[in-house]
């Protein structure tokens, strides 16, 4: 098969060591550049020691230089914190690389949005213009058909594929909806701090962000626009003692006398075509093992008739799914390959 | 000083191991009988290494027997599955003991509810009537002068004592709370099932009995009663891998235009003689190690400015205040003793 | 590609799960049969849904029937308890199929030796003449012209692969081993047992069955036809609170003068034709991760000057490598199929 | 009481974190100086939560000055790192204070050997003549007559306690002992690190400093002082996913006819006096959990009769016996007080 070389700028992070775990196994693109300030120098395998033995160890971790890397590579992933990857993002734009960008720079439609959770201009509004946000489900065509694509926060990921099918039917009201979102913990990152110590987080539990979390404005742009009508909604993290994960309890007052069994075959037809999107039975409940380390979302249906309310779980990894594999995601549909290649991966129990 | 003897019926699950250590270490209660059918015979010591060394490791475990129990002790605390307490505390009631129920089987007032939730008659409605609802909080005179208390759930006990001031002060509406309750493992009981193995619950996350968890009317049946009207709410647990603790979070649609900071000094103020209950300062938020193995009831306050939604943080060690600790809490009201004798744990973190 | 039929009789276990995601992605072979008695009659994925919309997903359970099995499958895996496995592996060659056991049953070449460890008489000593010990990297080129493979133990991979190299070259002396294991929590099994409860295993540790653990005499017996002549050996398991893995630290007195790097060379050597064994370079050490979910076995040597010390750490998957995985290379290679078909895993970290 | 005035030098790490729980409820000392650099200013509740309603919460953290500390200490401990503590506890000397040192600065009696395992030259030599090492079962004299204690080391106090009356009845050679010591993540501090980060420890398991751990020198200088001989032993620690605990897995050559009956007896008789070590009845094994947050060190003994291997288990709580808890007793000994004043934790199961 004729190979798509792709980079990889920022590798360091959880997003990074992500992609190159999906990458070493992808049938048709080839990892041909890795970059990180700090370890520029390095073979993979000498950071990742779980590459030892396999292709990708032996890559050679470079600075990160876009000439190089337009040099090297067709489409580059882009796993470096906001507001670092707008300027690379353009960079990389300028010298006609397809980019498929894991940070918050290019989500928000709207610059004074940004700016107004992100706390600083967006410098690159001329290629906000161009990006389409990265949620294949909603976005096929439009991703097939980009040159930059902005992917999707994690909690965001879970949060609109849940809510979007109820916005959609107008099941629930489109006011009053509460999401009490529980995140694994690389969901933090990788950076050396004290709060994501071992010692700080095993065995116990706590709820951060309350009311004011940046993934808030991204899950209402894209509800309001799937819904018809503006979406303002109550978004609340909690820091879970797992690795990976996001688990979004949601919670909707019933707007219509559809039977539960009828909501759940909407959500199914809405979903019968997307394979990586799960609607489990009427009854059963959502784990996050069921998910770990794949592209799947799983999404299931309850109803307090007691209060009148929809309950909608939907879960995902957070760093395949709600990261790195819907990178790839989008890149496969970037490259015109299918949406799964190299993404079929069974969950792993326990 | 004059020690009470007290005995344990039914020790090897969580709530009767956590009974051995407080009592352990109990200046005024003596432990004097502890029964299990299964460990008849042997020495506390040999199924709880823990207690190796220590006095109560000595004590030899009988079989339970009402008469024996009547014989050596003046209360009694019932550690067994519901349905089974609600026998055997009848009987130790015959017998002139003063007893503290930890199961399910006193907590409801209403008969019929008891049934509907249960799933089967309740036997002994003369007791039933006679019980207490042990929330030293709300009900620390009647406890005293009881003979019979019903321990509260532990979802009950963080939910509750979360919501009464919110209610009793109109800061909510009395419809559309939500509850998004977080258990700890040991919540699940020390019975052999795989569900709760650890290979099932570490490194995942999932919610269970939606909507119909048995905790939902007795949440109800206090909170309506410190509201003055019928509160209907939606309950919803989710299995933590964590050994100890409750979170529950708590959202409730803001009734009043009181300010943040006015709401605190509420909680703070109808908090500020019981020592247990501590009030997060604005700005911080609860983490269940800070009250582990401990009777403290930490609680939070946000707003959420855009929707109108007061969100309450509300958590408890569900073996300690949840189950154990607050026993031996109605233990010592019911006989003369302070509130906090022998409970003054301070949390251990990490 | 022309699919191989195969089966699986017990699949309620970690091991049979294990099967069943390993099997769903396998290329060449195609599950036809999955049996159980407690949960005949429903589709896979009802008792594990993490198979939702996967082929296996959608095989109905059924009760163990060699004539069943023989008449729909060409090669079955035993994931039953040991004693149990031998009489269906023998009734199931009886009818022709090739069987791999992961049990205990055909391990022990020696029924003498079965008999002093399992405390019960080999009712099947014809067949156990016919076995062989399905470590390919030992036994490659029997196990492919075998029909009845013993799948080694978890703790024997671990420890003969970290053995082996240094026993064949004398690189430490034959008496005086000592092995100090631990396994993760999925090694206890998946029955209901108090003592594999999450609260019994998380944030703790434990040894067990120290001196006297069954997967003893498997090593010794592996070992002594590597060294040619007789390995006796301390071996002793702890258990750790993780999902899954192996690691084994191991201790040999220094029998050469060889320099580290000298003995590094020579594992190096010994393993470089074997693509699951990987040797680290000096001065990196083994983690469990590293081989999560994986055919891994990663081995690290130091040497201990002041003490004359060689340290030899070997790891694995318990049910990756140390079972399942390592049951499918075995049909792998008595079907004729390359050893790694199907296996290729990249490890995922975290 | 007349309460004893205590400093806490360095409070931000986990034995710091410790030293005020532990404090909190001591009852002949009180907490009246707790200083850091980065949180002067602070009241402790504020970086320690847990200590919100109790007395030490409301103490306002200062920066650390020797003339300060003496108008307000009798006694001071020093939670710094080593190197960092040898200048303060001599500053503190020279004003007369009584000094509990937790770093290793003063632990190794021969500041050559300091030199060659800590790579720095020792700059206050002469107060380390006047060091006792602080491990009250074999010094209780000389401590309650010293003004500066060395607190022990973690793996140094469970692995002296297991190993020394072996060693003194001459059960075990001395040498070719092998310690595999196992440790809880606390052990490696609470400094920003990435090899400390929830998603680099949880799930996994790791050996660490193979051959070359800095505690290696403190055990073979207090067990040659025990054995009355040099002893050279081989120590080899790993990084376990719990938070607390050092888990000592200790292999000795028998060198006795004694039986294991025999063994055990002297085991307990050399301990009888001293209530803080458990030596468990022979077939128990220890478990982490049971000495968690206490002062307890559990020792097991089982024999390999196989291999004439004396297996030696001895574990504690780092953070407790190893550390603070251990400098406690140290203090109430240097103060006066009974060596278990403020220290009768009953460990807390799950």
């Amino acid at each position: 098969m004729n190979m798509i070389s792709v980079g990889l700028v920022g590798v360091t992070g959880y997003t990074g060591m992500e992609l190159t775990r999906i990458l070493e196994g992808h049938p048709a693109m080839r990892l041909t550049r890795v970059t990180s300030r700090s370890e520029a120098g390095k073979p993979l395998r000498e950071i990742y020691p779980f590459l030892q033995g396999l292709e990708s160890g032996e890559i050679i971790i470079t600075e990160p230089a876009p000439a190089d890397l337009a040099a090297h590579c067709e489409l580059v992933f882009l796993a470096v914190p906001h507001g670092a990857a707008m300027e690379t993002a353009a960079a990389l734009r300028d010298k006609g690389l397809k980019v498929v960008d894991l940070s918050a720079d290019f989500r928000l439609r709207d610059p004074a949005v940004f700016k107004a959770w992100y706390n600083s201009e967006h410098s690159q509004q001329e290629y906000l213009k161009e990006a389409v946000y990265g949620l294949p489900e909603l976005y096929a065509e439009a991703i097939a058909g980009s040159r930059l694509v902005a992917n999707p926060g994690c909690y965001p990921t879970a949060s609109i594929l849940g809510l979007a099918p109820a916005l959609r039917h107008g099941f629930i009201e489109s006011d009053g909806i509460v999401i009490d979102a529980k995140s694994g913990t690389s969901g933090a990152g990788r950076k050396a701090a004290v709060g994501s110590l071992y010692c700080e987080v095993a065995d116990t539990f706590k709820a951060y962000n309350l009311t004011k979390h940046r993934h808030t404005p991204e899950i209402e742009q894209e509800l309001s626009l799937v819904a018809g009508r503006e979406i303002i909604l109550s978004f609340n993290p909690h820091l879970l003692p797992v690795n990976r994960g996001i688990y979004a309890t949601i919670y909707g007052r019933l707007a219509t006398d559809a039977s539960l069994e009828a909501i759940h075959a909407a959500y199914t037809k809405a979903y019968a075509s997307h394979r990586f999107v799960r609607i489990l039975p009427l009854g059963k409940l959502p784990e996050l093992r069921n998910v770990r380390g794949t592209m799947y979302c799983d999404i299931a249906l309850a109803l307090d008739q007691r209060t009148r309310r929809l309950i909608i779980i939907s879960i995902i990894d957070n760093l395949c799914r709600g990261a790195s594999g819907q990178a790839v995601a989008n890149a496969n549909l970037m490259s015109g390959l299918p949406l799964e290649s190299g993404l079929q991966f069974v969950p792993m129990a326990p």
